[in-house]
């Protein structure tokens, strides 16, 4: 996890968040849910749902379908996804626990690769996100955190209703 | 609800968000969790759980229990319960459905009432949150905020268990 190698100083003028607290803030997030992916046995990870819903590797999918082309997004303009700005590095398609937690560790790295080259005054412009979504480059960032949380809240009833005990919401180093 | 009241205009310097911002999120996302409230059954709500879990009633009851007590705090450096700060207005132990989302009302009220208490350079400042926690007040506003969302997302499951389509996570005015 690289998450533990960031560093998050406190800003020199009065702000609610800097973008190093708010990347290593999502890092901890990311870390944890990288351990929710782990915690599902091979066989329950793209199988296992309640209510007709889907997988929590699907999940967590979206969550990887989400992250790096929104934050190169931000930094570019352009919106691609992953088989363009990963594909020649990792299999961006996995079907197993072990490809999809070294998809996710590929993200992590580019995460901190890209996101210092938004700009502190990028994050109130206004874009259009995936050329569908109007907001700010914060309000869709913040978007694309937030639904990891949610979808990784709905992993944790999965985990529980297979009798596995999920790391704790707060655990996030 | 009181949050289409609200005015989050961009800030005049370069930030990722203004206090007035991230109130007007937070009750967009309170607004939301309102009506994943509203969309459990009565004799659901405080008694339906998956995998040995509390259930929606009493998740959105720590929501309350730690929104205005937190906010109260980060103004007042004073923790208290909202028996003491609420309880005078409102039965703050609802056991209906009807009760509780007429405590998350005067939550959403009171937490309007308190947020421009907060100064800005009140953000980054270290507390000790309920006498036990650590943080800033930023991070200890995040993870109130962030635990909303995790166990909202966890009332998701259970309302598709029972069959009823929830709100779009995204629906959030």
């Amino acid at each position: 996890m690289e998450n533990n190698t960031l560093t998050a100083t406190a800003p020199t003028t009065a702000v609610i968040i800097t973008p190093e607290q708010l990347l290593k803030h999502w890092q901890g997030h990311r870390g944890l849910t990288r351990r929710i992916i782990e915690g599902f046995p091979e066989d329950k990870l793209f199988d296992f749902s309640i209510g007709g819903m889907r997988s929590f590797g699907a999940l967590a999918m979206e969550m990887i379908g989400m992250a790096v082309p929104s934050v190169h997004g931000f930094v570019t303009g352009e919106w691609l996804d992953n088989a363009a700005l990963l594909g020649d590095k990792i299999d961006t398609k996995p079907t197993t626990k072990a490809g999809l937690l070294a998809l996710w560790d590929a993200v992590t790295d580019a995460l901190n690769d890209y996101w210092p080259r938004i700009t502190l005054d990028r994050f109130q412009q206004q874009i259009k996100a995936f050329n569908q979504y109007d907001g700010t480059v914060s309000s869709i960032l913040l978007y694309v955190i937030d639904n990891e949380i949610h979808h990784r809240g709905q992993g944790y009833v999965y985990l529980r209703a297979l009798g596995i005990e999920p790391a704790p919401f707060w655990d996030r180093p």
